[in-house]
This record gives structure tokens, C-alpha cells and sequence, in this order.
């Protein structure tokens, strides 16, 4: 691609964005779409704007722009802002950076010559125009110009130090104020894994003795957990009976028009997915299955709660601050007994994965990664091995009847050319969610843990192949260069892997494929509202129904952060060596703060808060790349044979040393709940009786408390995690 | 070196032992020694065993092999266990990998003929007796026999983690009955540091604010700690003075012969050394000067506790497990405020390094890192730089009246061939003091932390210096080479570091130059009988004084391990390519382990116990040899060319693993108080008075107290750092 297709690419995607934009301005104006432009408000009791039906076009972004920091925390968490706080610190380090960079390196660059005058020539020369602007064209015998570059590896890297240091501090205190304000049950509540078998007596009482005679006035009771696969299957299959009770009863009062007042009563066939057997009532049937199952859920839940115990429990304190000590405290020598931690908010816990033992947990924690090192070195093989299974030869030997399409010419060239990309873009679509089971099978309690532990696998695969490209010659790359045609990570991937002495700027094309138009098409939402409407159309007939269509999820950090991450590691690394990265990194994250701002004021539903527990994560990988970007810089110097290239070498050292202390000083807030948030007093404290209900899971509830549990369940759109193993309060 | 120089070699050595064995049983049977044989029971009230002028020689054997851990505890505290278990596991991973490697591989290696047949014969054929016995005379066709080296090497392996598996337990075990049996001081007291300025009222009530909300009913309160250089600088004087004024009484006392019944008076000159100035009676001037001093100090010592309070504290506690709890919490939210942590043993405190501000001394610790690595890597280059300053023709220059001495001829080629030597050798001496030093430099605020901190260092010192061996070649070796005749660990060191194609079996002789030797003066203690002989007979007048003449100090752990370690290491890495190692290694062992015990039950006072805190460090470093021996073994197989070495990657990882699972399964009881072993209730509870007695420094004891608190001090002998910094109890 030469520079004027580089264009042309270039503003087709800005027109796609522009177009996209209108879009939103006139489509979140009309009222049957609110759900789908402003439901976190709606879901908040807030409503869409006052003056949604005559604002001007650019209103949301004044709204996005100005709305404080407590505002964001106050509708859409800690963890929202904590994400938006990280595309500030990004946008600040990238700014500060291309002020010195820009205006000092590119005029140096693009005053030298040593792509015309040097032998080697740039690999292709349809790039030459950007190539200029890097310090590829810096001739090595240009000593006083390549130390105006070695200053800007220095400046980079301080004022990265100093944005995330001064972040750092700041989201601890907005974490701080967070916390310490409000009771929040996890607070109160002490998850104990790993419990020896009880010596005498049942699991509740040895929990109860123990933490009784610590903290005599202060232990409450504990909650002991129990396997749930049976009682959930139940719960969940009573659950689907009441919305198709529902949905049957809806119909009919639909039916009844003013010509048949009557109705006609819906009916279904109860054979195999409602296609063959005898038929029945609907509303009927549906009612007695109801009553049935009613009964024999009453009965599992009693069964359950005797006879399913398993070795963890949570312990609930009336005071916050001897709860956080104990989550802190060591209990038995040995560490695979008594493990206390805090437990999770009640939404978020992964139940089933409460109680594995420890050692097995950690040698299949140790599995897993081994794995997932297997998947980031050799994530080719499989694939090739795929596509050569589905290779049309192939696919006409184990399904026959493909022959008869494959003889249609054009459509064997098109399957001949795409099958094996077919089989990379689906793994690359497939590889957060198998990264996501994965660190669910580590044995990770929370989902938020979840999203975090997938995030980082995520980034290391990013990372890796960027800089396998570099070490891995001709054939994996050519094998992967055709799919270059297609928009995607893996252009990123491979062109930002090319060596610094050829041009950078394909990298560039990466960063600009894809973003206006992704976010356009975020802040449009037209693939949801879409959806939402053929459902509401065709298939909703309850109120809760259509909830459940527009009802939008949480943000999908674990996705969201790698995809950031990559572009900060694509622009740290070129930042000095190409500065002309860094104003299309910046507008990247500039459009993307202001998007992200108005989706978390008015769009996504969290379903849980971590508290910010994201940030750590973060700021390590920030650090991750600035060291990659200083020993490529290290590298670069050297292939220049600058001898003052050793001067590059205590920068990845302090880098290191950097993250170390901020880790020290600050990452224990994180980890624990320090003492002195929560001995604060409180206004009003949450009800033991709160704490359990909120620590019971759902398919343990008794039943007259169901119908309250299950709207508000559904309001926060119910976690699947929740129903399949619970705890249980011993009577 | 040749095979009967070996053996001559070895047996002197082994003479010399017998002789020291005798010199043993014999001055220990006479009374006047038995302070030098027998101190640790003296100290303890027992006196030396009661047939001790009628016993066999060999008594003390049986006594030493005898001894139940139990008594070991009793006697010479958790610490000299933990010692005594270590030698015990080192001993039993030899023994149990020599089961398999003497008997099979050396039958094995004296069968194969590579080195009569193969082109590269030995390098000194000398040693061609050894050299037979090892892998090297493996031919590398012969895979068969290859594959018996490789089971060796699993089975070292597993030895080794089975050993230490169960040693691990057995010590948590011990040490769980110990700590929750006795109440010691430390577990009622949690140290605070790093507190921030206190916003109102004085810092004690900053600290009783936090804990007596936090905890009401088992807080009691606080010691700031203060700064104490001018309160310690008196107390020095005044005990000085006072030990002056006893040893003039006792000179006076036995000045009144019959003859004299009047006596003569001790005088003394009061100017410089007391060389010079008037002539004073020194009992009534000490006197004097003692009733001066102790007004001043009583002043100071107010002074103190007003005007010098820092920023740390002592919180007493009258409940164990609350302190456990509090000080394994995070307090603040910026971690380097409020740490809390176990206080440590009284007798043990660092008081000077009690109040480090948090960053500064983390950039310390890593400056010392640096410096401690620089020394590790370096060390060769300030000793040329001193030899060379002190060879003769420098030294005439700055030390002209030094021109006479080399004028004689003889002392002219003796000075000329040993100065460089012998500034290495006086280097390696002061080695062991620099660590700790520097150690002590890094904040560490506790003693046995220290001695752990420095066998930290003194073992990478050792294991770096065997490989540096092996990598650098020609030069370093040549310059050292000439020092072998030296008997010393140098030698071991380097010839460790042959490439394992040559002979291994110059490590023998450095493992049997020293050991029959050291462990016979170890256990005749020579030359303390002999230093305390003289002082009784020339310097001691009062009972103090003759007490402190024989009152032998702890074991020396911090020299003592990681000379123990580099045997291990030597072992480990040739147990399986020339077992002929083992039974040497094993001799060492098991000697040391029977003489260790002798003097554990019978000589060494311990000044404070840790708890058997070193073991962690222990068992990290017997596994850091073992990944050593692996990767040796893996890179020596790959030089036979054995296609199946990859066999042996998975035993570097397995081990590591390994580490792994001990440290999360037992390192976190060494590391702070687990709560459920001090959960149980106890007997007799310390009083609060006597905890604020045992944390209050001695130079801030008031003047009535002193008596007493001297002669206990005495009879631990005093530890120096005691009296550098201290706390005050605010009144």
C-alpha cells in the first residue's frame, strides 16, 4: 500500500465515522431507541436527558466532557472510572511525549538524508514518505542528532514515571473515599477455604468455635457452602417454566381482541423441542409443572443444605475492621488450611470454584499457564493444523455432500483462498473466551479476578506475537501476510513486528483500520439497537422480555484493556525511534476517552464493582511496555553503533525499580483492605440478616422470598455463575 | 598434586584430628577447664555431667548421639535444632543418593575404558586413579551405561525433595509446639514503624487512639521508640567506670596480704591512656566520677524520652492472637505508613534501625544489592588493586623505614611471593563482617534477620565464585592458582570449578583439607582454653570479669551455613557424574553433625532464639544447589552427546516447582505467627509490666533497676547494638 491508498484508507474511515456519528445524534433521539442510548440511566431511575428531543448533535460530547469523576463513580462504579482514568494516564504519557518528540525529532529526521545517500534504501519505497520522518533517516555519523533521540528515550520514560506515579495516588484516594464511605457486604464478610475435616461436630460449628473464641463480639455466624449442581439444574428449569407462564399469559391477553373477546389460549406440543407428542394447554400445563417443581426444589434445598457441605464457608463479622484483619491473617501453619481472604461481592463470586482443594488448584494454576505459554508460542500449529483438516480436499472426503457446491466455480476459488484465514480470524475471535474458561478452571473466585487473570494472558499474547515477528522470519509471516487483507489485530501484530530499519508506519495503518470506525460503531450502538428492535418486533411479549433485550452487559474490560494495551505498546515502542506514531496513538485514545465517558455515563449495566481493582494490572503493563520500548530503543542505538548507546542501559533498570516501589508502597491497598478505611464509624450498618441473604445464592432461597430475589436478579441481569453452587445458612 | 600426596594428605590430617580427640577427653575431664567445655550448662544451672572425672573418652559421643531434640530445645534453644535438622537433612539426601550412586555408577565407570581409549586423555594423568571412577571414563557409545547416570539423576532429585518435604513438616511441627506453648515477649507485641506526624497530641497518642478504638479490650499500650545515641553513650561510661571501680577493689583486696594487711591502693594516671597526668587513687576517683555520671544520665534519660521521641512505636498487647492479627494487617493505605509486624526477641533488636524513613531504605537496600553483586562478580579487582599497593617496591615508597626490613634477602622473596596472597586472604577473612555490615546497613531490625540476611550473601559470594570458575578461564585461575597451598576454601572454590571433563576430584581435597582439622580444634576449643588461662591469670581480678573471659558467644550461623552450603553444592553437583564425592561429602557431614550437637548441648550460649527462622533460607539454598547440579548434569550429558539429555529439562523446572509449593504451603508460619497457634489459652500470662521492662532499652532503665539488670545482661553477654538506639515508655 503507497501513501495515497495510505490516505484514501485513511478518510474512507473517517467519512464510515462521520456518517456514523450523525447517526447517533438522530437515532438517540427518538424515544422507542432510549433503551438502547441511555439505558444506565434508565436502569438508575434517571431517564434519558431532559432535553433529548432538542439538543444540538454534539451535546453528549459536552456531557461526556464535563461530567465530574464522582458522577462517573456514582452511575457506573469505581471500575469504569478507574478504565477511563487509564486512557487518561495513556493520553497524558503519549502528550507529553510528542510535545518534546514531534516538534524536536521529526524536523531533525526529515532534515537528514541517509535514506538517499546511505546504501541501504528503505525495503519499499512507496513508503519513503513517512519514512523521512523517522530516525531510520538519521546517518550513523550524525552523533549530535542521534543524542537529541537518546534524550527523548529519557523523557519518555520520566514522564511515564511521573503520570503513573501521580495516577496511582490519585485512584488509591478515589479508592479510599469509596471505600471507607460505604458498607459494602463483602466488607463484613470472611470467605475460609481449604477447612480441615471437621474433629467433632458439624463445619458450622467448628468455623463458629474458632473465629467465636477469637472475636467474641464481634463474629456473627457463617455461612457454609455447599454444591449446588442439583438444586440450581431445578431452580433454573422452574425459573424458565415462570417466564414461559408468562410469555403463554401475555399471548393470550393479546388475543383477546375486541372480535374475540374470548381469546385463543396458546397451546404446545410436549414432545422433543415442542415438534411432535400430544398437545396441551400452555398456560395450564405450564402452572402444574410449576406446583410439581416447586415441591421438589422445597425438598433438594432442605437435602442440600444437610448433606452437601463442602470445606469453605463464609464467616460474617458485625465490624469492619476485625473482618479485614482476619482476611489478613495467616490462621494455620499450614497455608493450604484455614486460607481466609475476603470474599468477593455476592454477585460476583464464581461459586463453583469456592471450594477446590489447594494443592490440586495450584498444580492445575501451574498447568494452565504452562498451556497457555503452549497457545502464545504455538497458537500457529493448531490453527494450520484446522485449516489443513478443512482444506476443501479434505472436507469433501469427511462431508460428502459438499461436492455438489464445490463444483460451482467461483465459489471454490473464494473457499480455496479464505478457508485456512477462516480458521485464524475464528481462533483470534474464539481466544478471549478460551481465555476467559481457562482462568476460570485456575480456580479464580470472582469474576472481576476473572476479567483481570484473562486480560493479562491476553496481553501477553499480544505482546509475544508483536515481537515474534521480529525473530520469526519469511515463512510464518507470509503465511500470515495474506490475510492482511482483512482489517484486524493481526495486521497490527505482524507490521508492528517488522525490524525499526524498515518503515514503521505500517504499524500506523493498524492503529487507523480499525478505530473510527469501531468507534463509531460503539457510540452508534446500530448492531444492538438493531437487535433490539426485530426481538421487541417479533419475540417479546413481557415486560421483562424486552428488558432482557435492550438491558446492555457490563464493559468488557478483558477485551477492552489488551486491545488498549497493544497500541500503548506499539506507541512506547516507536515513540522516539517514528514520533510521528504518536499523534494517531493520541488521537486513538482521545476518541476513545470521550467515547468511553459517554458509553459508562449512559449505556453499559455493571454487574459488579471490583473497586477499581483493574488499575495494578494496568499500570504494570504500561510499565511492560515501556520496557519493551527501551530495549528495542537499546537495540536500535546499538544497530546505529552509537557509542553512547550504554547510556540507554540504567533505563529499563529504573523502570523495573519503578514498578517495584509503586508495587511496595501502593499495591497493598489493592490486594487487602487496609485497617484504618474501614474503623471509620458508620451510619448505618448493614443487618446480619442483609449479610446472608445477600451470601445465599439465589437457588437456595426459600421460595415465598423468590419473586423480590428474581426481579431484582433479572434488574442486574443475572449472572449465570450465580446458579451453579451456592452456600447455605445452617438453621 | 598426585594420588599418594592425596593420601599422605589425608592421613596427617586425620592424625592431627586424633590428637585434638585426645587432647579433648583429657583437658575436659580437668576442673579448671570445665567453664571451656562445659559453659552452656554451667550458665544454665547444671554444671558439667557428673561422671566427669571417671567417663570414658568416648562419653561425649554417646551424650552428643543420644540427646533428644526435645533436650536440644531445652538446653540450646529452636535455633541450634534447626541447625542440628539440617545437617540431618543433608546428610540423609547424600546418604540415601549414595546408595544408588556408589554401588551402581562406580562399578559402572572402573568397567568403561574412555579415557585409555579416547582420543582426549586426562589432563594430568596423576590423577588417574579417581578419574576412573567417574562419568568422564564413560565412553559415549556406551548409552546403556549413560542411562544409569540419568536414573541417578532423577533420584537425587527425588531424594532430595522427599527429604526436605518431610524435614519441612517435621520443623513447622517442632516449632508450632514450642511457640504456642511459651508466652515469650514478642508475641504480645507488635511493632509499629514508619508512623506519619502525629496531627494533634503526641505521637503515644497517636498510636493508643488507632489501637484502643481497634481493639479496647486487648490493647495496653505503647513504647516509642527514641533516638538514644547520647543516653547510651553515658551508660557505656557509667558501666565502664563501674566495672573499673570492681576490678580496683578486687586489686585492693588482694593487695592485703598478711604481710600487709593495710593493702596497697590502686592508683592511676587521669591523662591520655593513662600514660600520663596526675596521679589519682582510682577507687575513690571512680567512685566519684560514678555519682557524677549518674545524675547526668538520669537527666539524659528524661531528656530523652521528652525530646528525642521517633517515628516508630512498640504496642503491647495483653492478647497473643490479637497481636498475631495486627501486626500481619495492612494499616494505612499507602503501605509505607503504619507497617506493623511481630516484634522482635528483645535480647535481638536492631534498636538503631528501628525508624528508617520507608523509601530511603528501600534505595538503600538496593544499593547495597548493587554493591553486594558488584562484590560478588568484582571482588578480584580491589584486592590487585591492594596487592599491587602493597608490593614491596609501593610500600618502600609510602613506608620509607620499611626499606631496611627488605634489605635481608630471605624476608625480601617471602614478603614478595606472599603480599598479594595475603591481602585475598585477609579479604576472605574479613568477608563474613563486610556482609554483615552491610546487612545491618540495609534497616534490618532484627539480629537473627541479619545473620540470615549475611549467609544470604556469603552463599552467593560462594556459589558465584565456584562458577565464575568455570567461565573464566586462563587468567583469574593462573593468579589464584598459586594460593592452593593455602589450606582454605579458595581452593575448594576454584577447583570446584574445573570443567567436569577434567578430574572432580580435587574437590576432595579441598572438602578433607580443612574439615578433620577444623572439627578437631571445634571440639578441643584450643585456643579459647588458652586465651582464657591467660586472661585468668594476667588481666581478670573480679568474678564479672572471669565469667566474660570464658562466656563463649552463639553459634556462628552466618559463617557456619554457607560453608556448609558450598560442600552441598559441591556434592550435589558431582553426586552424580564422579560419586566418589559422596562418601567424603558424607564424612564431612556426619562429623559435623556429631560435634555440632556436643557443642549445642554443652558449649555455645544462644543470645536470642528466632525460632528456627533460618530453615526457610535452609532448605532455598539446598534446592538452589540442586538446580545448579541439574543444569550442570544437563549441559555435562549433552557434552557425551546423549540424545536423550532433554530428559533431564524437566528437573531444573520440577525443583523450582518445588520451592514453589514449599513456600506457599510452610514459608508464611516463618514469616509471621499463624493465629491458631497462639489462639489457646495460657497459664501463667506475662504482665504488662514486665513486657514494657523487656522493650525498654537498658540505657533508659532507671538507675535503681541497673543492678539487676546488669547481671542478667552479663550473663547473655551483652549485645553491643543494645545499647545504640532505644524506646521510652511515656510516663
Amino acid at each position: 500500500m503507497d501513501t495515497s491508498a495510505f490516505v484514501t484508507s485513511l478518510a474512507t474511515s473517517f467519512a464510515i465515522f462521520i456518517v456514523l456519528l450523525f447517526l447517533y445524534s438522530w437515532l438517540s433521539r427518538t424515544s422507542s431507541n432510549f433503551v438502547i442510548y441511555y439505558p444506565l440511566r434508565i436502569s438508575r431511575g434517571l431517564g434519558p436527558p431532559e432535553d433529548v428531543k432538542s439538543r444540538s448533535p454534539w451535546a453528549w460530547l459536552r456531557e461526556a466532557w464535563q461530567a465530574s469523576e464522582k458522577e462517573i463513580i456514582d452511575l457506573a462504579g469505581l471500575d469504569a472510572a478507574v478504565y477511563i482514568n487509564f486512557l487518561d494516564a495513556v493520553l497524558q504519557i503519549l502528550g507529553y511525549s510528542a510535545f518534546f518528540c514531534v516538534p524536536v525529532l521529526v524536523p531533525l529526521a526529515v532534515t537528514s538524508d541517509n535514506y538517499s545517500t546511505a546504501v541501504r534504501a528503505p525495503t519499499d519505497p512507496a513508503f519513503g514518505g513517512f519514512d523521512k520522518l523517522s530516525m531510520g533517516n538519521i546517518a550513523k555519523k550524525n552523533k549530535s542528532r542521534i543524542w537529541a533521540f537518546l534524550i527523548a528515550a529519557y523523557w519518555l520514560s520520566i514522564v511515564t514515571y511521573i503520570v503513573l506515579w501521580q495516577k496511582y495516588k490519585h485512584i488509591i484516594n478515589v479508592r479510599d473515599q469509596v471505600l471507607s464511605a460505604n458498607a459494602r457486604p463483602e466488607q463484613f464478610t470472611v470467605l475460609v477455604q481449604n477447612l480441615p475435616p471437621p474433629t467433632n461436630g458439624t463445619r458450622s460449628e467448628q468455623v463458629d468455635a474458632f473465629f467465636r473464641k477469637l472475636h467474641p463480639d464481634a463474629y456473627e455466624k457463617c455461612l457454609v457452602v455447599t454444591k449446588l449442581h442439583k438444586s440450581s439444574k431445578l431452580w433454573t428449569k422452574l425459573d424458565s417454566l415462570k417466564r414461559k407462564l408468562k410469555h403463554a399469559e401475555a399471548v393470550f391477553g393479546q388475543s383477546k381482541t375486541k372480535d374475540k373477546p374470548e381469546g385463543i389460549r396458546p397451546q404446545h406440543k410436549t414432545g422433543f423441542l415442542g415438534l411432535v407428542g400430544a398437545k396441551v394447554d400452555t398456560i395450564d400445563n405450564s402452572k402444574e409443572k410449576i406446583k410439581d417443581l416447586s415441591v421438589k426444589l422445597q425438598a433438594e434445598q432442605k437435602r442440600t443444605i444437610a448433606e452437601e457441605q463442602e470445606a469453605s464457608a463464609f464467616a460474617i463479622f458485625n465490624n469492619r475492621a476485625v473482618a479485614a484483619e482476619v482476611s489478613q491473617s495467616a490462621i494455620a501453619t499450614i497455608a493450604s488450611k484455614w486460607r481466609t481472604s475476603q470474599a468477593p461481592e455476592p454477585e460476583e463470586i464464581v461459586w463453583g470454584n469456592l471450594s477446590m482443594p489447594y494443592l490440586p488448584q495450584l498444580f492445575r494454576k501451574f498447568g494452565i499457564y504452562f498451556l497457555v505459554f503452549l497457545i502464545i508460542i504455538f497458537y500457529m500449529i493448531p490453527i494450520s493444523f484446522v485449516s489443513a483438516l478443512t482444506s476443501l480436499d479434505n472436507l469433501e472426503k469427511l462431508v460428502p455432500f459438499i461436492k455438489s457446491i464445490v463444483k460451482i466455480k467461483v465459489l471454490n476459488t473464494v473457499l480455496q483462498a479464505y478457508l485456512p484465514q477462516l480458521a485464524l480470524i475464528i481462533f483470534l475471535a474464539l481466544l478471549p473466551s478460551l481465555l476467559m474458561f481457562l482462568s476460570k478452571l485456575e480456580g479464580i473466585v470472582s469474576h472481576s479476578h476473572l476479567v483481570r487473570a484473562t486480560a493479562g494472558k491476553y496481553f501477553y499474547f499480544n505482546v509475544v506475537n508483536v515481537f515474534l515477528g521480529v525473530t520469526i522470519s519469511g515463512t510464518v509471516f507470509n503465511a500470515l501476510k495474506k490475510i492482511t487483507k482483512q482489517p484486524g489485530q493481526i495486521v497490527s501484530l505482524l507490521d508492528a513486528s517488522l525490524p525499526p530499519q524498515a518503515s514503521f508506519f505500517i504499524t500506523y495503518i493498524a492503529l487507523l483500520y480499525v478505530f473510527f470506525v469501531g468507534y463509531g460503531l460503539e457510540l452508534s450502538r446500530l448492531v444492538p439497537l438493531i437487535i433490539f428492535h426485530i426481538k421487541k418486533r417479533f419475540l417479546c411479549k413481557t415486560e421483562e422480555e424486552i428488558r432482557d433485550a435492550w438491558a446492555p452487559g457490563p464493559f468488557n474490560y478483558h477485551t477492552h484493556v489488551p486491545a488498549d494495551m497493544l497500541i500503548v505498546t506499539i506507541a512506547a515502542c516507536y515513540a522516539v525511534l517514528a514520533p510521528m506514531v504518536l499523534p494517531f496513538a493520541i488521537m486513538y485514545f482521545a476518541l476513545g476517552w470521550i467515547i468511553v465517558r459517554n458509553q459508562a455515563l449512559k449505556v453499559y449495566i455493571p454487574k459488579y464493582d471490583s473497586g477499581g481493582r483493574m488499575w495494578p494490572h494496568m499500570q504494570a503493563r504500561i510499565l511492560a511496555a515501556l520496557v519493551i520500548s527501551q530495549i528495542t530503543m537499546l537495540g536500535y542505538f546499538s544497530v546505529k553503533k552509537f557509542v553512547f548507546s550504554f547510556l540507554l542501559f540504567p533505563l529499563p533498570i529504573a523502570t523495573l525499580i519503578f514498578a517495584y516501589v509503586c508495587n511496595k508502597l501502593f499495591y497493598t491497598a489493592f490486594r487487602v483492605t487496609p485497617i484504618s478505611l474501614v474503623s471509620t464509624d458508620l451510619k448505618d450498618m448493614p443487618s446480619v440478616a442483609s449479610l446472608v441473604e445477600a451470601y445465599t445464592p439465589t437457588c437456595l432461597t426459600p421460595e415465598d422470598k423468590f419473586e423480590d430475589a428474581e426481579k431484582f436478579e433479572d434488574a442486574r441481569s443475572t449472572a449465570t455463575s450465580r446458579t451453579s453452587s451456592g452456600i447455605t445458612s445452617p438453621a
